[in-house]
């Protein structure tokens, strides 16, 4: 048996899937070749009935052995310890790895998800949209001059920059060439493919046990 | 000499005195008892004019010694791992602190910025106040059955939770008894308040310098 187990919603509806964030914990443990286990919650109900494991009623989270572990970015640091494949285990290479792996969560997703989220509340020119061109063109320039983020080398800040700018909205917002080779680049990996696969197959089978569900 | 380096600029207006993120990692520093120098940017021509050592024009950025962090988050995860005081260092100490660290950069401060940024431009009403309010309200069920957010004690997840609570229009939005009780009492820690006081200080020595230069 497995010691990690990620946990995700037994369903989703078919907008957020290939996006809900267990993704992001699946595709690490993908790429350093951690056998890992698939564990569901339910969807329905889910702003209250898993609060004990997670405070803001959300998915994923990680279980590793006696450790449980919410946030997909603590998941993703704890998963990058485990392995030289997510993070350079020297000091500088590990410093240059989390400090782009928080640049993802706080500089650039800290505007992308609240931008996304007033454009799908209907307010498509809010008053973010300033704020997100900078902060994306500002990455863009980083992204002409280096194939990867941190450390000369795919790492752990790579998978979630990535999977931050593959929102369809994002990634469609403006012309920005070395970013879009660079999301193209990073999810071309088979690790990626395997995870997002793997989860789409999951909300699929769950819709055929809601279809049985709705038989009886 | 110490090998530890905070930068920040060598000026800001008014308004964010005492809330620029050179505060973090001062405060982080002065909890750990770790001996640092403080060095500046010019605040004038931010956007690009320290771009190679932030990406994003903005402060505070760290040294230790040849290592070279950006993104205050991860300049405290750095620090973190070099003081107990900071966060313990068992596996599941660790493993809850580097969670709730990510927690109030990912899952509140994602929420309550560009909320902050929305208002401040005028929109005080905008459509992200609702997300906003059950957050916090998630976050207040929780401080009302612990004192600490991570380990039962003080850890660097407080000092960021804390960091990102205390911005006077979050702080003011809505009435939560238990979260300004603990933003009352991590921001009464002796670290906190000579953190805050040497940031003034040097905010209000560099008005001096721009008054003496007008004079000129």
């Amino acid at each position: 048996m497995s010691e990690l187990t990620v946990w995700t919603y037994d369903w989703a509806p078919e907008g957020p899937r290939g996006f809900v964030r267990d993704l992001r914990l699946r595709w690490a443990c993908e790429e350093a070749e951690l056998p890992y286990a698939v564990r569901t919650v339910p969807f329905d109900g889910r702003q209250t009935n898993h609060l004990a494991r997670q405070p803001f009623g959300q998915v994923p989270f990680l279980d590793d052995g006696e450790l449980k572990i919410f946030e997909s970015g603590a998941g993703l640091l704890h998963l990058a310890r485990k392995s030289d494949k997510l993070m350079p285990p020297d000091p500088a290479g590990e410093a240059e790895t989390v400090q782009w792996t928080i640049a993802a969560l706080n500089s650039i997703e800290m505007v992308t998800v609240p931008w996304w989220f007033l454009k799908i509340c209907g307010d498509a020119d809010n008053q973010l949209t300033g704020w997100m061109g900078q902060r994306l063109d500002q990455l863009e320039a980083i992204l002409r001059e280096r194939e990867w983020l941190a450390a000369d080398r795919f790492t752990v800040a790579d998978l979630l920059m990535a999977d931050v700018l593959r929102v369809p909205e994002v990634r469609a917002f403006g012309d920005r060439p070395a970013s879009e080779a660079y999301v193209t680049r990073v999810t071309d990996r088979p690790a990626f493919k395997k995870a997002h696969a793997d989860q789409l197959r999951l909300f699929r089978a769950a819709d055929e046990q809601r279809t049985d569900k709705g038989r009886d």
